[in-house]
């Protein structure tokens, strides 16, 4: 998407290079990061210069590739894909990333190993951007149906399920900034999202450099929004969804299904179809990740332009920090993904091939 | 209540002084403010040294007393009630206070205004003490029916209802601290209570000095919590309950209600007579105030030892400011009162002399 007017990627090739924007210091300061070589690369990934999960898969493909320009022999081959891959243990799409690479390559010579990874890690990049163009063209109808009623669609969404976290795009925000480019009048509700405030933080960023009109709300705020008919639909991401339609979020996401379900607003997830779990049967089978307790006790601000860590509780007091919780697929009013728009309890519909497979 | 062991209350005399804890600084620093004159009572009130709605009024009587000991003239009476008024507009206890006052002192000699005021300032604040203790009272038995289970209970409490926005005791906090002083095992799950902060600030300080078991979240867990069994009561404050048992509190408290009532965890909402708005029928009616968007851009923390004001959000988003959200009356389970506990619908069998005076 653009930032100040001029289209971006997360991460890109600039001749023999990699560059990534980076996230760490985002909304405070804008700045590109060179990946010269693999290690570059993991650093990128583990220290969270880049996060979200289609773009971790991503950067950890061209980071196989650096690896592979410089030393495609079976013994880099193999530490790199185990250093890579323990960057972030629990990413997924790291993994697939990194084992569908793995195969590809074990079987060539090494000689022709540093041009397939690059080939494939651009095809990965590009796969993402299209998937998530596709989602943000399926949530584009239900603007659209908002917005045929003749007045501005109020939109809310919590974290950043935003092009940050993927490609290009975003999950939750592609329907907007589709909704956007053509020209449908609309304003976005910004959940803060603490504990990490990626909402404050880089939904509020990635909307404003790309012109989309929104407000930053604390958390505390959808629910009254919603009773005094400020909020006409909710788009959220999700990091997983269940096979019966229950969907793993950022903390907090279930609230805002309740105050939606309580309002007769409609909520809707977007998904890429590779964040299906289709081994967990509901939403009591996803672990919760307990994050550390310093996220929730110190925040990242700035403070007379320096970026600081403020503590913002009572130095003491203990904290706890669940990162995810489980909206019921009750709430959820469908769930949108790459091949069309579902009802959670139906969304084995739109994948036959796994019925067929079984 | 306590601080490191030694008994406390907000506001207090001292010999010929007022004193108060001096609220703008906690959690980061622990300070004693004197009040020697009606201005400095008044600055104390208006720049929120003092907060919350009983103990404004206090400090307000004690603010006229010291005007009084100084000049007790029919004009000093009079510009003194006009500048204590004007400290926080929309206070209700403050105008209570100070109209019941002055229509007290008017009829008397100036020379016996001083003492007259001094000892209704005493009164009021007694009075307060009182109310709370009785609400304490009454919610202790809600928190030893769950005890008698024979397992920890656990609370979850969103804002400061606590013994800071009192004089003692606390709304919300006092059946904690009458549990906790009975020797009940209890555990305080604390909002964090974005955007002010007052839970992380001000409730996990208090429970922490007083020395009740806590836990600071973000106000996005608690539905989690719910949800996996880790709440067995929430209590929480009110600014304004409607007749009909509509409740208006701290932004947020409509969410935590949606998750208590979708887990069938019982969701009490402590409150001082005085706060009941019988004039509104539903909390339709309670006009929401709309705060500085400044207090979602920007965090009181702690850095380094000294205390900042940090930027939260992406520099140049606007932000919303709701303070307050109404909770209907279907999903509070009881409000708890100093003449007892009712059913929301039930609020006027509690206070019959309003049936008669109609």
């Amino acid at each position: 998407m653009k930032i100040d007017g001029t289209p971006w990627r997360t991460i890109w090739t600039e001749g023999s290079a990699v560059r990534i924007i980076d996230q760490t210091l985002l909304p405070f300061r804008f700045s590109v990061m060179d990946l010269p070589d693999e290690a570059t690369a993991a650093r990128a990934i583990a220290d969270m210069h880049v996060r979200g999960a289609p773009l971790i898969g991503a950067t950890a493909a061209y980071g196989l590739a650096l690896a592979m320009r410089e030393d495609p022999s079976d013994a880099n081959l193999s530490g790199a894909c185990t250093r890579l891959l323990a960057t972030r243990p629990t990413a997924v799409n790291l993994r697939w990333a990194i084992d569908g690479l793995r195969s590809q390559l074990g079987p060539l010579s090494p000689k022709k190993r540093a041009e397939t990874t690059w080939r494939r890690a651009a095809e990965i990049a590009d796969e993402d951007i299209e998937i998530n163009r596709q989602i943000g063209l399926y949530g584009l109808r239900l603007i659209e149906e908002i917005a045929a009623k003749g007045r501005p669609v109020n939109i809310l969404t919590h974290c950043n399920a935003g092009w940050l976290a993927t490609v290009d795009w975003g999950t939750a925000t592609s329907p907007i900034y589709q909704a956007h480019d053509a020209g449908i009048d609309l304003h976005v509700w910004v959940d803060e999202t603490r504990p990490r405030n990626q909402g404050g933080h880089l939904t509020a960023w990635e909307l404003a450099q790309h012109g989309v009109p929104h407000t930053v709300i604390v958390d505390n705020a959808g629910g009254h929004l919603m009773q005094r008919g400020k909020v006409d639909i909710c788009l959220t991401g999700t990091d997983r969804t269940a096979a019966n339609g229950d969907v793993a979020n950022k903390i907090g996401t279930y609230l805002k299904a309740l105050a939606a379900h309580d309002n007769q607003i409609p909520f809707y997830v977007c998904l890429p179809s590779p964040t299906i779990d289709w081994q967990a049967a509901n939403g009591g089978e996803i672990p919760i990740e307990e994050r550390s307790m310093r996220e929730v006790t110190h925040v990242a601000g700035l403070v007379d332009d320096t970026i600081v860590e403020a503590q913002v509780t009572n130095p003491g007091s203990p904290a706890a920090n669940p990162a995810f919780d489980v909206t019921p697929a009750r709430l959820v009013t469908g769930l949108v993904t790459e091949r069309g728009i579902a009802a959670p309890s139906d969304l084995e519909s739109l994948f036959p091939e796994r019925t067929a497979a079984e």
